[in-house]
């Protein structure tokens, strides 16, 4: 039996701490005194009287939790959270219809950044805080946040990190998960407050700087102008931004080695250094090409700087824009597609399939040549030398399995709403991999206000199995999952 | 060390039958008195000379062959059938460059069935014959066929047979490899003499018929028309190829039990179970929206036999056109992309990833959810009601890893020499999946004729690790293949 007053209880406890950031919301709504301090104002009251009603409503519960409440808590969270977070920008008619609203809530809380909206600077400071808000919870995970901060989650924690964090091989700080989670956070406000200080000293509003920051360590990619980060053209902001973005998309783990300065303990990571190794081919690559092009009056300075940016951007699946990518030819248009689905690091705030799973998935198809050539010897995949669990290749098997069938279907279903084969398949991936902008007409430069409303519930739902690597989404509609 | 005077020896000894074949397509031109017999005469000269050379030339010649000495002659067989088989063609000029011819041959050999001749008529009946006759001995393989007629191949037989037949689980007809060659070109030859009567039974002429009928039973497509099979009007002829295009994408296997009406081992094999399942679908889907559209007048006979005609030459990868399914919208476009990846059976002679690897990755992810939820239980694959090694998942996993890496990185390099992103990506999936037509300025109704010269090799060389699925060419760029 699922324990289903377990998952209320623990949904109204989850409700509260949106309702917390949705209130801090309201207050920088009047500081700038807005007109979107009565939709912050309903929307708070809203959240917390439902939060209050599923916690205190229900009683004489046992809190022990197995996988299944784990899964369905976590979906459930994330849904829920997006259905409510919509309302302060629904309410006021800032965004006029609901599922523009859930659109663009549910890409921030899973820090995809697609969005629809068309002005962002006509939208009052509250709106677009609580906008970078979302991204900010959603980047380290809501579940993650409440095992840090709430106390009575002890027993069934593991399975809710494990269910919001499913890496293939998860590695813990530490052996009580709430010790675990609360380092994560911490590491993760650090680096948050140190991007703002850095962005201010180089002549950031302090507004502007929180937002970007918020937004740039959950790899989400939201700005506070239309014209995403080209709008500061300062090489110093866009490079502080390239590097924080850069650790975003690293395991936070390994950030919290660094910070006690166990830099072997980094360096020692495969993910880590392949990581780096992809970025900075990516790099070198774009750059000779654009030089090659006379791409920026041949600034060769800028060239870089615009394809570092862009190509941390895309592997992180933050979304940030310096440039617009799609005019650089169809070579290096397929260069940055392919690295869409690459993604961040396991344990990191990017999305996409994740760098491990890739370099497993290359591993293993290495070694084949040799178990083809001795077809008799017992040939593992070996990472961070450590031979792999063939549970793990299995595992990694199925998730790209998953991967490509749903991006395949997702395509053929969109392609039915939009104009061209490119904006079918750029739409997908784009929210699939939890990245923002795509290719086609969801380009760098333009935006998803032009999708159909079925087209925009659909690309939600691939941003919600994007962001919790399918299996957590995916489970809940598998006949084993509810089977006795 | 690796026995290379067996493999020159064995070489040589293949050419002859290349010759043969050439032989006969040069009585063809004589029978026509065509402008191709000095071409073929002379072409017929260098391919036995070449090939006596290499077989006489050597002595004291060890005839034993371990696994590398298969992979090399198996891939060094067809690298050199295309390259003497292109001679016809361009000694007398009906194809102007080598590259072309080339590609073209190599088109032949590996039943893809891309083309570059821009008026197919134009050429005289030995040329194509011979055209026809590429594709014919490639389908169901040379080396297969060499088994079968060559008396001094025994020893090193099986290794040729997994080099060329490398199917995910190899099943053989009789435990004398000599034998299962036989038994399989026996039913090839018969399947072809029978298309070749039906066809003649609906008013086609002989030599069209015979040509057909070869590269239907190959999975080729190259037709002796322009318009390919919509040069016949007729739904009978269209009807007598789909039949025979299914039994191509067939594994032959379950054919050779068919015929000895052993009819319950052929229902009891899953992947045809699948195989028939995924071609009723994709038609019925496609048939639905057809008529939805109003096409061809809302004649919904001609719907569903442009459909299933189109959707049975895509899945086998033939490449037969009797409808431009570019013209039939933009999610068709998408359902057509997606079987195009798909392929025939293992074991057939269609192309693609072969429908058993898809299904065992589809099996392998649907268990994935039980593992999540029973982590200790060990769940492996079941296929035709045994549990399937993880051996073989892995090696599937490795083949869809290089097959996705091929396809991105020959998609990136082929952006750079056409002119948008669907040609680059059509034109990649086309010819690694042994296809032929693809979308984009390589669709239906056009041909590879404008691709320039680098890209038209780069191309061959995917037809050729296509047709070889993947392994037997990728490993001889392995270290550990000429490691000691």
């Amino acid at each position: 039996m699922i324990n289903f007053k377990g998952v209320i209880k623990t949904s109204g406890a989850l409700l509260f701490i949106e309702g917390f950031f949705m209130f801090i919301s309201l207050l920088v709504s009047l500081i700038y005194q807005g007109n979107d301090i009565l939709p912050l104002l309903i929307s708070t009251i809203v959240v917390f009287v439902v939060g209050a009603v599923a916690f205190f409503g229900v009683r004489k519960v046992n809190m022990e939790f197995g996988k299944r409440e784990g899964y369905i808590i976590v979906s459930m969270t994330w849904f829920i959270y997006s259905l409510f977070g919509a309302l302060p920008f629904f309410i006021g008619g800032h965004i006029p219809t609901y599922t523009d609203a859930f659109f663009e809530t549910m890409s921030g809380f899973t820090t995809t950044g697609a969005s629809i909206l068309n002005d962002i600077e006509a939208m009052p400071h509250g709106l677009l805080f609580w906008r970078s808000t979302s991204q900010w919870m959603g980047g380290m995970g809501m579940i993650v946040l409440s095992l840090a901060i709430l106390p009575f989650l002890g027993i069934g924690g593991m399975q809710l990190f494990i269910a919001e964090v499913p890496g293939p091989t998860p590695d813990k700080l530490h052996p009580r998960i709430k010790e675990t989670a609360k380092r994560l956070w911490a590491i993760y406000s650090i680096f948050t407050f140190s991007e703002v200080i850095l962005l201010m000293l180089g002549g950031m509003s302090l507004f502007d700087a929180v937002n970007h920051s918020l937004t740039t360590m959950a790899t989400g990619g939201y700005s506070t102008k239309q014209a995403s980060v080209a709008y500061w053209d300062s090489p110093y902001i866009q490079y502080v931004i390239t590097l924080f973005m850069f650790l975003a998309g690293c395991n936070f783990t390994l950030s919290y080695f660094a910070l006690h300065l166990q830099f072997k303990k980094v360096w020692q990571n495969e993910e880590f250094r392949y990581y780096l190794g992809f970025i900075l081919a990516a790099t070198l690559l774009i750059t000779v090409t654009l030089v090659g092009q006379n791409y920026a009056n041949s600034d060769i300075e800028k060239s870089f700087r615009d394809a570092i940016f862009q190509v941390i951007s895309i592997i992180t699946t933050t979304g940030f824009a310096t440039a617009d990518y799609e005019a650089w030819g169809i070579f290096l248009l397929v260069v940055m597609f392919t690295i869409m689905f690459l993604g961040g690091s396991a344990g990191s705030t990017g999305g996409g399939m994740k760098i491990i799973r890739v370099l497993l998935l290359l591993k293993n198809s290495a070694l084949e040549f040799r178990r083809l050539i001795h077809p008799n010897a017992i040939i593992p995949v070996r990472y961070n030398k450590r031979a792999v669990e063939s549970e793990i290749i299995t595992n990694v098997l199925a998730f790209i399995v998953f991967y490509m069938l749903i991006f395949m279907t997702a395509s053929a279903i969109m392609a039915t709403m939009v104009n061209d084969f490119d904006t079918a398949v750029g739409s997908v991936i784009a929210c699939l991999g939890n990245i923002g902008p795509g290719i086609g007409d969801v380009g760098p430069t333009e935006n998803f206000a032009n999708i159909p409303a079925p087209g925009k519930w659909i690309l939600s739902f691939l941003m919600l199995m994007g962001r919790l690597e399918l299996f957590t989404v995916l489970i809940l509609f598998s006949r084993s999952f509810w089977k006795r």
